[in-house]
């Protein structure tokens, strides 16, 4: 776009979302003076129209869509997210209502989160709105959760409950009834696991973006063990255990849970559930990880594997 | 594009550009110790195919553009560039080819200005390819130069030569011939002044990538200052001069420069003349800042004001 569309787009949207250290967005770069004696956590996704979101979807949820695809990410390293640079490429011809109720989206997910926009660039595309967003935490040094340093013997726990946002996908398809609303809102506004302390409880760790049964494989390889899970031990909402069992491959294997999958030894089994107390969430414990290659079993309630052979995970 | 596909991507490409606390690109994101007693400084840029760069240019000097844009901008602020973040959406029939191009040139430029990269995320588009970049440096706390801050009475000062960049796209739009390939080469690739010590000898400052005039303006506004150049004082190259003079607006007011704008205050001239010297650069002064409304004044050798208005510039 023209750069005094550029600059005034900026002025209007964006800079009511500026924080300290983003200079009014009126410069090149922005300053961050870390916090003192604290290990920056840094993630960044990409969201694109058509792939990540539909082009008809509402801006304002895209916008925290975006935002909290970060915030899951921070979550389950335990860090406290900080704030955020976002780049926005948009259509010369998107109305300025999109600009407006996208950042009306951010701003509302900033006072939830106690985040601020730093800094970031706005272009124009020929092509769909492509966005990006980099975002900034901190924890205690030497204490982020990652994806290795799980131990055999250690439980394998979930945050809330896995496949509403799968689901949700169904009924926004058209594919699956929700009476109640709650599979479509799951799937519509991840609800990121922020506030959780993690850090001395949870061995490894990570968030479920991509589907339980293959996110818990990347935590296997990662952490070269095996995995063991029961079926019935996998926490379910209501809606989702209406949709019936035809469903429940589709709650292991589909994606946008924006739970937090983790790792911990049994000796901090306690101290997760009165962290989860405090933080008000539900956890789980699924199963657990033992010596072996690094695969994934999901056992039915006779003990049985289950077999689970969808796309580009044949080797499950 | 498939999840194993984007897996196996990133293993290829991008983890030989990953560097500490990237945790080799496995994981959801990345750590960063801040370096003792420094103020971070963060700038983010995106650059899409068709607008930012010609879909058919080489794919290495594409990744070294991206970079390079973002090493400019820290520059500006006498940053020490230190690692970055990058977000890649490209087209699924993408040649891998692209990516090996792409990666081999930010192999380079890691190597030439001392970055690694610290994580980010690749996905597919429906779209031109997409890219975006956050740049990470640091400063002494309170060091950093702004766009504000100029005062009146400060010399206005510019690195290397300006328009070269400007004339490179006329010579690339077959518009302008460049017997000697330095235009075009000037064009294609910047060359931020990364290096150049500037704290305690700018007062504001900026890079130039939008042209001369149009970011000096921003300069002024910034700072609440008028600007008075002298047309025979800006720094033009021998082939930018021998494009001859119905060139020199094009120079004044073209963009993708790449250089560094500042204001320095009359008693550390001598100080930035050394700074230069110590970082290899030629610095020239091309007017001063005064008091009045933020206007740039550009003054031909009659001393008559050049008449400048071109596309949404036309408040100059």
């Amino acid at each position: 776009m023209a750069l005094e569309a550029e600059f005034s787009l900026i002025a209007r949207h964006f800079r009511p979302l500026a924080g300290p250290g983003a200079l009014d967005l009126r410069d090149d770069a922005a300053l961050l003076t870390p916090p003192a004696g604290r290990q920056l956590v840094l993630t960044a996704d990409a969201m694109v129209a058509g792939v990540h979101f539909l082009p008809a979807d509402p801006p304002d949820r895209i916008g925290r869509k975006l935002l909290r695809a970060n915030l899951s990410d921070l979550a389950a390293k335990g860090a406290v997210p900080l704030n955020y640079l976002m780049t926005v490429s948009a259509p010369r011809d998107t109305p300025d209502a999109w600009f407006a109720g996208f950042a009306a989206g951010l701003a509302q997910d900033q006072k939830t989160y106690g985040v601020t926009l730093l800094g970031g660039d706005t272009t124009a595309t020929p092509g769909p709105i492509s966005l990006s967003l980099t975002l900034i935490g901190h924890v205690a040094p030497g204490t982020a959760v990652h994806r290795f340093g799980a131990t055999a013997g250690d439980g394998i726990w979930v945050t809330g409950t896995i496949g509403d946002g799968a689901l949700g996908l169904a009924v926004a398809l058209g594919r699956l009834a929700d009476p109640s609303g709650h599979l479509l809102g799951r799937y519509q506004l991840p609800q990121p696991r922020t506030g959780l302390e993690l850090a001395g409880i949870a061995s490894a760790g990570m968030d479920v973006s991509d589907g339980l049964v293959q996110d818990l494989g990347h935590l296997c390889r990662e952490s070269r063990l095996a995995a063991d899970i029961a079926i019935e031990n996998v926490p379910l909402s209501g809606a989702a255990r209406a949709a019936g069992p035809d469903w429940l491959t589709t709650c292991l294997t589909g994606g946008d849970d924006y739970e937090l999958l983790l790792a911990v030894p049994p000796g901090r089994s306690d101290a997760l559930r009165a962290a989860a107390a405090r933080a008000g969430m539900d956890v789980t414990r699924i199963g657990h990880f033992h010596s072996g290659s690094p695969e994934v079993m999901v056992r039915q309630a006779s003990g049985e594997p289950l077999a689970l052979t969808r796309g580009g995970w044949s080797h499950f």
